[in-house]
């Protein structure tokens, strides 16, 4: 299984969801600003989403440049990441749409934190390929923020019905946090490249 | 006519096949959990469907990347392919909504039958370009998954107006029959390469 | 510009428009056999178009093989033919969701034409750019599949008006025509490489 | 971070855009012509923004052309300049389905300069990597369409509140501007391997 191939599909189903959820931004009926207001919601929901999507993306990269070959198991956890991924424009909408009630509020956190899982199992079967003494292996040694992720996604899910504003706060601030691409694994490759 | 080429475009295809389906999962109007439990049946199908395209995408590379130059038959048989793939979109929707109702179910086994024919119509194709002692050729020989599972769905088509749960766990098992991916063409490949 | 960036990208776009097409195959509200024999007509208007872009894709592959490098001229030939193959599902969905009334059949010839004219132009952007004496020139020197179509569709857009299976007919019989690929730059160029 | 993986993704992202676009164009429920009517200002805002998107693709093609090593800056840059680009089929849906009503084409024409802003943030990023002496810095030096731009969209907005025409106007002149792709980066390219 050549890695590039497996790349390049993922790229071609992110470059899709990542698009694709705009179309959730229904064009208004009608012509004046009121519309547009009333697109509010749908719009930062868009904007949040594009974002994680982004961050995704990127660290989607990062992960399969440190992988070499391509085995099933890999290939399926990268499936699986897609699958979870391929659910945030529905998210996405349900959330925007209802302008932030609670249920399609923490069903958004849902998604967010089995895709987090998705990542770590992929994470994890590369490494099992890779082996415990591999770059990627040393470089989510210290990964606090894949570890404290899922942790800030599962608190927000029974959030979400005491506060909506707490818990797509925590959305925004976990975005936050990962905006500065993985850095890492990108240190550790260029070291090893300028012993 | 060059492979490579060939593959991204299939891989594009599939890409938007496996993307697109999840626009059939509407994003209700209403924000409680029980607009979240009547979109359950469809949900479920697009997991299923997910599963499948997955498989046809893992296993066309495979069958690809066994072959060598591409000639109009194949890129035939590869368009037929995925014509029949692009109708999963419509055939999970259509199944989905309609709670497993028999006709649903029944299309949705005659898209999986004419998809397994079409890969089976692609796999000789290039089988007959690449002669009856390729790697290939002799990979398939004891092909007793891709000969099987055509069977079932002739089989589960008439099962879904007697029985949907039938048909529909038909469905299932030849995809977990499939989960695990074609290692035989892999393996071959590997002696080769270390001979 | 690299050639291979412009393939790339038209391959995106052929294979989102070969794809989202199926979207008018609107998935039907009831779960009987009636609900799928309404559908007959948009279905058989996108087999139509399908193979019809899958033509598109096959001659463009071949054309642009044949190109050297790539022009600003020759980009946007190239994205005003994929300007007219994307209004394909437009016309599939409109002439299919009317049962082949006349404007509509009238309108998906007209599509047709533009989009073969957009091709020629494409055809001889190239050709300016590689010379007269190039592969690809006289390979188009006996091109008579390339100026009959054109004539046929002029022909077929004012029949539709008389009689709409005349002209569908005559989008069937060109379709049927192109079926079998460009096979004369593939000969010239492998006489080239085996002189 | 490799260019090309960069390329592919913005390729694919921008694919999608100028393919969804057309989804915009609903297909009538009637078959005659006064249908296709009522479609003109939709699909006249179609072209505009077809030939928008087109030009971006162009100029992101050579910009990226002159790009060596992508950093994390240069990879959000690039997203974020898809973001506004993602906007373009909400914009010209919402303008063209209005007939170019005054609020809508002050946000189409919003959405112009949100774009053009962000591809000059791009461009800035690049240039910031790759140094005041580079290729790329040199060869925006004199660029007055990339200075142009953003002041006649930043006039056209407030002037659809005064005439619609005058700001579509404005939109249609820009395209149009742009239409001879950036020469300029090519040209020099050029002069460096042929010194």
């Amino acid at each position: 299984m050549e890695k590039n191939r497996l790349e390049a599909f993922s790229d071609g189903v992110i470059a899709i969801i990542i698009t694709i959820m705009v179309l959730e931004l229904h064009v208004p009926r009608t012509a004046d600003l009121a519309a547009l207001a009333g697109l509010l919601p749908v719009f930062l929901s868009y904007v949040l989403s594009f974002i994680y999507v982004g961050i995704y993306w990127n660290n989607h990269h990062h992960l399969l440049h440190a992988a070499g070959r391509v085995s099933g198991g890999i290939l399926w956890a990268n499936l699986h990441l897609l699958f979870w991924l391929s659910l945030f424009p529905f998210a996405t909408g349900w959330m925007g749409e209802n302008h932030l009630a609670p249920t399609p509020t923490a069903a958004y956190g849902l998604i967010l934190l089995m895709a987090a899982i998705a990542y770590k199992i992929l994470q994890q079967a590369i490494i099992a390929r890779e082996g415990r003494d591999s770059v990627l292996a040393r470089a989510v040694g210290g990964d606090w923020k894949g570890r404290l992720s899922p942790l800030l996604y599962l608190a927000a899910v029974p959030l979400a019905f005491v506060n909506v504003w707490l818990a797509s706060g925590i959305y925004v601030l976990v975005a936050l946090l990962w905006l500065v691409p993985d850095r890492r694994i990108e240190k550790i490759l260029e070291n090893k490249e300028t012993p």
